[in-house]
C-alpha cells in the first residue's frame, strides 16, 4: 500500500498519476516523445530498453516490468533477452551502437557528472548523433524520476511478470497520452 | 563547453531545451506547475528549496544556484541562509514541517526506496498533507531528472552566484512556461 491516500489502488505509477492529474500530463507527454514518437532515429524498442535498464539499476520494479515487456515486445523477443541485457548489455547481441548508448545510460543513473566526454566520443565513432545521445541522457534521466516518484511514494506492483508482457500491446498501440490509467 | 553540439551557446539547462524543443515543453510545464502554480500549500520559496536542497546534494551547480536564488526571491532571504539549509536544514530557521519535507526529499535523492514510513508518518505529524507529501517526491524526483540532464550533457554555468540571484526575480515574475529561453 502506497506511504498516501491515493483515493485509488493503481499499481506503480498509475496510482499517483490519478491522483495529481495536473502531473500526469506533462509526465506523460515527456514520455511519448521521448518513447513513443516516431520522429525518431533511435527505434522504440532501444528507447523502452534504455528505460527498462536504468530502472533495472535503480531496482525499480514496476518500471523495469513496464518498459523491458514494451521492449520486447518491439524487439520481438522474449523477456530472457531484456533480463540478459539488463545483467550484461556487453555481452548480448545488440548493437555497439546501443552498447555504447546504455554505458552512457548508466552512467547518468549514478550521477550527471559520470558521463565521460570519452564515453561520447565513442557512441559518436560507433554512428551516434548529437539527438541519440541527447535523448540518451534525457531518457535515462527521466527514469531516474520515474523510478523515484514510484518508489519513493510506495507504490504497489503486480509481481507476476506475465501481466506486464500481457498490457505491453496496448501500450504500444496507445502510447503514453490517449490512454485510460483506470484500465 | 557541452558534450554535444547544442546549436547555442545558452547555460545549464536552456541549452539542451533550446536544441531539443519538443521535450523543453513537458519539461517547463512539469516545472511550472511543481514549482510555480499558485494551487498549493507549500509556498512557491519552499517548492524552489526542496529543488535546490535535492540540486546540492546532487552537486549540479547550475540548477542549486537557480533555485536557490529562486528560493531567496520568494523567501526575502539572503543567499547564506539558503546555503545554510543546504549544509544542515535541520539546525535551519524553517518549519519543523518543512524539515520533514527536506528529509523525504533527501532519501528521494538516494533512491526511492531510501524513504521510509516513519518519515512520511512524520512528516503527516507534523501537518503536512498527502498532497504536500506528494508533491515533495515528486519535486525531488524532478530535480534527480534535471540535474542528470543539466550535467550529463557537460553543460556550462555561469560561475559567478550574483548572476542567478539577479535574474531570480524575472523567472519568478515569467514562471517556467511564457519566457525566451534565448534571453
Amino acid at each position: 500500500m502506497a506511504y498516501i491516500d491515493l483515493q485509488n489502488d493503481l499499481p506503480g505509477i498509475r496510482g499517483p498519476m490519478a491522483f495529481r492529474p495536473e502531473t500526469a500530463k506533462p509526465l506523460n507527454e515527456l514520455a511519448e516523445i521521448l518513447l513513443h514518437d516516431d520522429n525518431n532515429t533511435l527505434s522504440r524498442g532501444e528507447r523502452e530498453l534504455i528505460g527498462a535498464y536504468v530502472s533495472s539499476l535503480n531496482d525499480c520494479f514496476f518500471c523495469q516490468n513496464v518498459h523491458g515487456a514494451l521492449a520486447q515486445h518491439y524487439m520481438q523477443c522474449d523477456m530472457q533477452f531484456i533480463d540478459n541485457i539488463k545483467k550484461d548489455f556487453l555481452s548480448s547481441n545488440i548493437s555497439d551502437k546501443m552498447k555504447a548508448l546504455l554505458a552512457i545510460a548508466g552512467s547518468v543513473q549514478k550521477s550527471g557528472k559520470h558521463v565521460t566526454a570519452e564515453q561520447i566520443d565513442h557512441a559518436r565513432e560507433l554512428g551516434a548523433t548529437d539527438r541519440e545521445i541527447h535523448d540518451t541522457v534525457l531518457i535515462a534521466a527521466a527514469f531516474c524520476m520515474f523510478n523515484r516518484y514510484v518508489d519513493g511514494l510506495g507504490t504497489w506492483a503486480p509481481q507476476d511478470r506475465q501481466v506486464y508482457v500481457e498490457r505491453a500491446p496496448r501500450r504500444a498501440a496507445e502510447g503514453y497520452i490517449d490512454f485510460d490509467l483506470y484500465k
